[in-house]
Protein backbone atom coordinates (compact mmCIF):
# COMPACT_ATOMS: atom_id res chain seq x y z
CA UNK A 1 0.00 0.00 0.00
CA UNK A 2 3.07 2.03 0.56
CA UNK A 3 3.10 3.18 -3.10
CA UNK A 4 -0.77 4.01 -3.72
CA UNK A 5 -1.04 7.64 -3.16
CA UNK A 6 -4.36 10.17 -4.14
CA UNK A 7 -3.92 13.09 -6.17
CA UNK A 8 -7.46 15.03 -7.95
CA UNK A 9 -7.80 13.64 -11.56
CA UNK A 10 -7.19 15.63 -14.96
CA UNK A 11 -8.78 15.47 -17.99
CA UNK A 12 -6.06 12.89 -18.92
CA UNK A 13 -7.69 10.26 -16.30
CA UNK A 14 -10.83 10.15 -18.37
CA UNK A 15 -9.95 6.52 -20.43
CA UNK A 16 -8.89 5.34 -16.90
CA UNK A 17 -12.25 6.82 -14.70
CA UNK A 18 -14.27 5.37 -17.44
CA UNK A 19 -12.71 1.56 -17.63
CA UNK A 20 -12.88 1.72 -13.50
CA UNK A 21 -16.63 2.99 -13.30
CA UNK A 22 -17.49 -0.08 -15.07
CA UNK A 23 -17.04 -1.79 -11.35
CA UNK A 24 -19.56 0.08 -9.91
CA UNK A 25 -22.16 0.49 -12.60
CA UNK A 26 -23.27 1.31 -16.06
CA UNK A 27 -21.02 4.05 -17.83
CA UNK A 28 -22.29 3.70 -21.41
CA UNK A 29 -21.51 5.37 -24.52
CA UNK A 30 -19.79 8.92 -23.13
CA UNK A 31 -16.94 10.20 -24.55
CA UNK A 32 -14.58 12.96 -23.24
CA UNK A 33 -16.42 15.59 -24.86
CA UNK A 34 -19.37 15.24 -22.80
CA UNK A 35 -18.11 15.54 -19.65
CA UNK A 36 -18.49 19.02 -18.10
CA UNK A 37 -14.11 19.91 -17.09
CA UNK A 38 -15.29 21.17 -13.92
CA UNK A 39 -15.84 17.56 -12.88
CA UNK A 40 -12.51 16.43 -12.02
CA UNK A 41 -11.61 18.90 -9.94
CA UNK A 42 -14.35 16.75 -7.60
CA UNK A 43 -12.56 13.24 -8.37
CA UNK A 44 -9.62 11.64 -6.24
CA UNK A 45 -7.81 9.02 -7.79
CA UNK A 46 -5.77 6.46 -6.16
CA UNK A 47 -2.94 5.70 -8.58
CA UNK A 48 0.26 3.52 -8.39
CA UNK A 49 3.66 4.66 -9.15
CA UNK A 50 3.02 3.45 -12.61
CA UNK A 51 0.24 5.92 -12.94
CA UNK A 52 -2.34 3.20 -13.10
CA UNK A 53 -5.73 4.44 -11.27
CA UNK A 54 -6.60 1.91 -9.09
CA UNK A 55 -9.70 3.80 -7.50
CA UNK A 56 -11.90 7.14 -7.25
CA UNK A 57 -13.99 8.95 -5.19
CA UNK A 58 -15.62 11.91 -5.76
CA UNK A 59 -16.53 15.06 -3.55
CA UNK A 60 -18.69 17.32 -4.28
CA UNK A 61 -18.92 20.81 -2.33
CA UNK A 62 -22.49 22.50 -1.28
CA UNK A 63 -22.91 26.38 -0.70
CA UNK A 64 -25.76 26.63 1.76
CA UNK A 65 -27.41 30.03 4.06
CA UNK A 66 -28.21 27.94 6.79
CA UNK A 67 -25.20 26.98 9.03
CA UNK A 68 -24.02 30.76 8.76
CA UNK A 69 -23.46 30.18 5.04
CA UNK A 70 -21.85 26.92 5.27
CA UNK A 71 -20.98 23.86 3.58
CA UNK A 72 -21.50 20.30 2.90
CA UNK A 73 -19.58 17.87 1.40
CA UNK A 74 -21.24 14.65 -0.73
CA UNK A 75 -19.12 11.86 -1.14
CA UNK A 76 -20.02 10.34 -4.02
CA UNK A 77 -19.31 7.17 -6.84
CA UNK A 78 -16.55 5.56 -4.34
CA UNK A 79 -14.93 2.72 -6.56
CA UNK A 80 -11.75 0.45 -5.95
CA UNK A 81 -10.34 -1.57 -8.67
CA UNK A 82 -11.90 -5.83 -8.42
CA UNK A 83 -7.79 -6.41 -7.97
CA UNK A 84 -7.23 -4.23 -5.78
CA UNK A 85 -9.55 -5.03 -3.25
CA UNK A 86 -9.06 -5.03 0.46
CA UNK A 87 -5.91 -3.05 0.64
CA UNK A 88 -7.17 -0.38 2.37
CA UNK A 89 -7.36 1.59 -0.98
CA UNK A 90 -11.19 2.55 -0.43
CA UNK A 91 -10.25 4.36 3.29
CA UNK A 92 -7.63 5.94 1.69
CA UNK A 93 -9.72 7.81 -0.44
CA UNK A 94 -12.25 8.52 1.83
CA UNK A 95 -9.94 10.01 4.19
CA UNK A 96 -8.61 11.92 1.26
CA UNK A 97 -12.13 13.77 0.38
CA UNK A 98 -12.60 13.75 4.23
CA UNK A 99 -9.74 15.77 4.31
CA UNK A 100 -10.85 17.68 0.85
CA UNK A 101 -14.12 18.33 2.81
CA UNK A 102 -12.16 19.64 6.18
CA UNK A 103 -9.81 22.27 4.66
CA UNK A 104 -12.74 24.03 2.31
CA UNK A 105 -14.63 24.62 5.74
CA UNK A 106 -17.80 21.74 5.48
CA UNK A 107 -19.60 21.64 8.81
CA UNK A 108 -20.71 17.64 8.09
CA UNK A 109 -19.78 15.81 5.05
CA UNK A 110 -22.42 13.04 3.54
CA UNK A 111 -22.84 9.96 1.80
CA UNK A 112 -25.50 7.42 0.86
CA UNK A 113 -25.01 3.98 0.57
CA UNK A 114 -26.26 0.36 0.78
CA UNK A 115 -27.07 -1.30 3.77
CA UNK A 116 -23.61 -3.95 2.90
CA UNK A 117 -21.63 -1.17 2.83
CA UNK A 118 -22.48 0.37 6.23
CA UNK A 119 -19.51 -1.12 8.10
CA UNK A 120 -16.95 0.33 6.01
CA UNK A 121 -18.19 3.79 5.97
CA UNK A 122 -18.12 3.63 9.83
CA UNK A 123 -14.99 2.66 10.44
CA UNK A 124 -14.22 6.25 8.44
CA UNK A 125 -15.70 7.83 10.98
CA UNK A 126 -19.55 8.03 9.54
CA UNK A 127 -22.47 7.41 11.37
CA UNK A 128 -25.79 6.02 9.88
CA UNK A 129 -27.97 9.20 10.21
CA UNK A 130 -31.41 9.11 8.28
CA UNK A 131 -32.96 7.42 4.87
CA UNK A 132 -31.98 8.20 1.70
CA UNK A 133 -35.12 8.13 -1.04
CA UNK A 134 -34.68 8.24 -4.65
CA UNK A 135 -37.20 9.26 -7.54
CA UNK A 136 -35.91 7.38 -11.06
CA UNK A 137 -36.59 10.31 -13.85
CA UNK B 1 -53.55 27.07 -1.82
CA UNK B 2 -54.69 28.20 -5.45
CA UNK B 3 -52.89 31.88 -4.76
CA UNK B 4 -49.45 30.00 -4.30
CA UNK B 5 -46.67 29.88 -6.77
CA UNK B 6 -43.41 28.49 -7.38
CA UNK B 7 -40.20 30.60 -8.37
CA UNK B 8 -36.32 30.29 -8.84
CA UNK B 9 -35.21 32.67 -5.84
CA UNK B 10 -33.56 35.82 -6.25
CA UNK B 11 -30.45 37.83 -4.30
CA UNK B 12 -33.29 40.02 -2.94
CA UNK B 13 -34.98 37.10 -1.13
CA UNK B 14 -32.30 36.50 1.29
CA UNK B 15 -33.74 38.21 3.91
CA UNK B 16 -37.20 36.21 3.84
CA UNK B 17 -34.89 32.84 3.40
CA UNK B 18 -33.20 33.48 6.10
CA UNK B 19 -36.07 33.75 8.28
CA UNK B 20 -37.87 30.76 7.18
CA UNK B 21 -34.52 28.49 7.05
CA UNK B 22 -34.59 29.15 11.15
CA UNK B 23 -37.69 26.69 11.09
CA UNK B 24 -35.45 23.78 10.06
CA UNK B 25 -32.65 24.21 11.38
CA UNK B 26 -29.50 26.79 12.93
CA UNK B 27 -28.65 30.09 10.31
CA UNK B 28 -26.42 31.43 12.57
CA UNK B 29 -25.00 34.74 11.54
CA UNK B 30 -24.30 35.10 7.96
CA UNK B 31 -25.63 38.05 5.56
CA UNK B 32 -25.80 38.12 2.16
CA UNK B 33 -22.26 39.10 1.21
CA UNK B 34 -21.39 36.19 2.71
CA UNK B 35 -23.36 33.77 0.55
CA UNK B 36 -22.43 32.62 -2.93
CA UNK B 37 -24.74 34.45 -5.43
CA UNK B 38 -25.05 30.98 -7.30
CA UNK B 39 -27.18 29.51 -4.87
CA UNK B 40 -30.45 31.45 -5.81
CA UNK B 41 -30.05 29.68 -8.97
CA UNK B 42 -30.57 26.34 -7.13
CA UNK B 43 -33.47 27.51 -4.33
CA UNK B 44 -36.73 27.35 -5.85
CA UNK B 45 -39.86 29.51 -3.29
CA UNK B 46 -43.35 29.10 -2.90
CA UNK B 47 -44.31 32.33 -2.38
CA UNK B 48 -47.99 34.48 -1.88
CA UNK B 49 -50.05 36.78 -3.97
CA UNK B 50 -47.86 39.66 -1.60
CA UNK B 51 -44.56 38.06 -2.91
CA UNK B 52 -43.91 36.79 1.19
CA UNK B 53 -41.79 33.21 0.55
CA UNK B 54 -43.86 30.40 2.64
CA UNK B 55 -41.53 27.81 2.05
CA UNK B 56 -38.70 26.88 0.06
CA UNK B 57 -36.31 23.73 -1.68
CA UNK B 58 -33.03 23.34 -3.11
CA UNK B 59 -32.05 21.14 -5.82
CA UNK B 60 -27.80 20.50 -6.77
CA UNK B 61 -27.39 19.47 -10.20
CA UNK B 62 -24.60 16.67 -10.46
CA UNK B 63 -22.66 15.96 -13.04
CA UNK B 64 -21.03 12.52 -13.61
CA UNK B 65 -19.19 10.29 -15.62
CA UNK B 66 -21.04 7.59 -15.30
CA UNK B 67 -24.51 6.66 -16.96
CA UNK B 68 -22.92 8.16 -19.89
CA UNK B 69 -22.41 11.64 -18.25
CA UNK B 70 -25.41 11.75 -16.57
CA UNK B 71 -27.23 14.00 -14.13
CA UNK B 72 -28.26 13.78 -10.40
CA UNK B 73 -30.13 15.87 -8.99
CA UNK B 74 -29.76 16.38 -5.15
CA UNK B 75 -32.93 17.87 -3.03
CA UNK B 76 -31.65 19.70 0.15
CA UNK B 77 -33.48 22.20 2.74
CA UNK B 78 -36.76 21.74 2.21
CA UNK B 79 -38.75 23.84 4.53
CA UNK B 80 -42.77 25.13 4.89
CA UNK B 81 -43.48 28.21 7.29
CA UNK B 82 -45.35 26.70 10.41
CA UNK B 83 -47.99 28.67 9.89
CA UNK B 84 -48.77 27.46 6.14
CA UNK B 85 -48.25 24.08 6.51
CA UNK B 86 -50.69 20.95 5.39
CA UNK B 87 -51.69 23.16 2.65
CA UNK B 88 -49.58 20.95 0.39
CA UNK B 89 -47.02 23.52 0.19
CA UNK B 90 -44.40 20.78 0.70
CA UNK B 91 -45.27 18.70 -2.23
CA UNK B 92 -45.81 21.74 -4.67
CA UNK B 93 -42.36 22.44 -4.20
CA UNK B 94 -41.11 18.84 -4.63
CA UNK B 95 -42.76 18.62 -7.43
CA UNK B 96 -41.31 21.48 -8.93
CA UNK B 97 -38.06 20.70 -8.14
CA UNK B 98 -38.30 16.76 -10.03
CA UNK B 99 -39.78 18.91 -12.87
CA UNK B 100 -36.17 21.09 -12.70
CA UNK B 101 -34.03 18.19 -12.59
CA UNK B 102 -36.32 15.87 -15.02
CA UNK B 103 -36.23 18.71 -17.53
CA UNK B 104 -32.39 19.14 -16.99
CA UNK B 105 -32.28 15.43 -18.01
CA UNK B 106 -31.83 14.01 -14.52
CA UNK B 107 -31.83 10.37 -14.43
CA UNK B 108 -32.87 10.01 -10.98
CA UNK B 109 -33.27 12.30 -7.66
CA UNK B 110 -32.04 11.30 -4.44
CA UNK B 111 -32.26 13.79 -0.93
CA UNK B 112 -32.17 12.30 2.76
CA UNK B 113 -34.45 12.62 5.27
CA UNK B 114 -35.51 11.51 8.56
CA UNK B 115 -37.74 8.34 9.29
CA UNK B 116 -40.19 10.32 10.33
CA UNK B 117 -40.68 12.09 6.82
CA UNK B 118 -40.12 9.06 4.50
CA UNK B 119 -43.89 9.20 4.12
CA UNK B 120 -44.41 12.61 2.79
CA UNK B 121 -41.50 11.75 0.27
CA UNK B 122 -42.99 8.59 -1.01
CA UNK B 123 -46.48 10.25 -1.41
CA UNK B 124 -44.04 12.46 -4.05
CA UNK B 125 -43.09 9.48 -5.70
CA UNK B 126 -39.70 8.79 -3.44
CA UNK B 127 -38.74 5.29 -2.94
CA UNK B 128 -36.39 4.40 0.11
CA UNK B 129 -32.82 3.17 -1.48
CA UNK B 130 -29.98 2.74 1.01
CA UNK B 131 -28.60 4.44 3.73
CA UNK B 132 -27.35 7.94 4.30
CA UNK B 133 -23.76 7.85 6.44
CA UNK B 134 -22.42 11.12 7.88
CA UNK B 135 -19.44 12.70 9.45
CA UNK B 136 -19.68 16.10 11.60
CA UNK B 137 -16.34 18.10 11.02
Amino acid sequence: MSNIKVRQSVVDDFPQLKELLKQLTSVGNCSKDNINNGIYDNIYVAYTSENIIVGCSTIIIEDKIIHEGGKVGHIEDVVVNNDYRGKGIGKLLINHCVGVGKKIGCYKIILDCDKDNNMFYEKCGFKPHGVCMRLDC
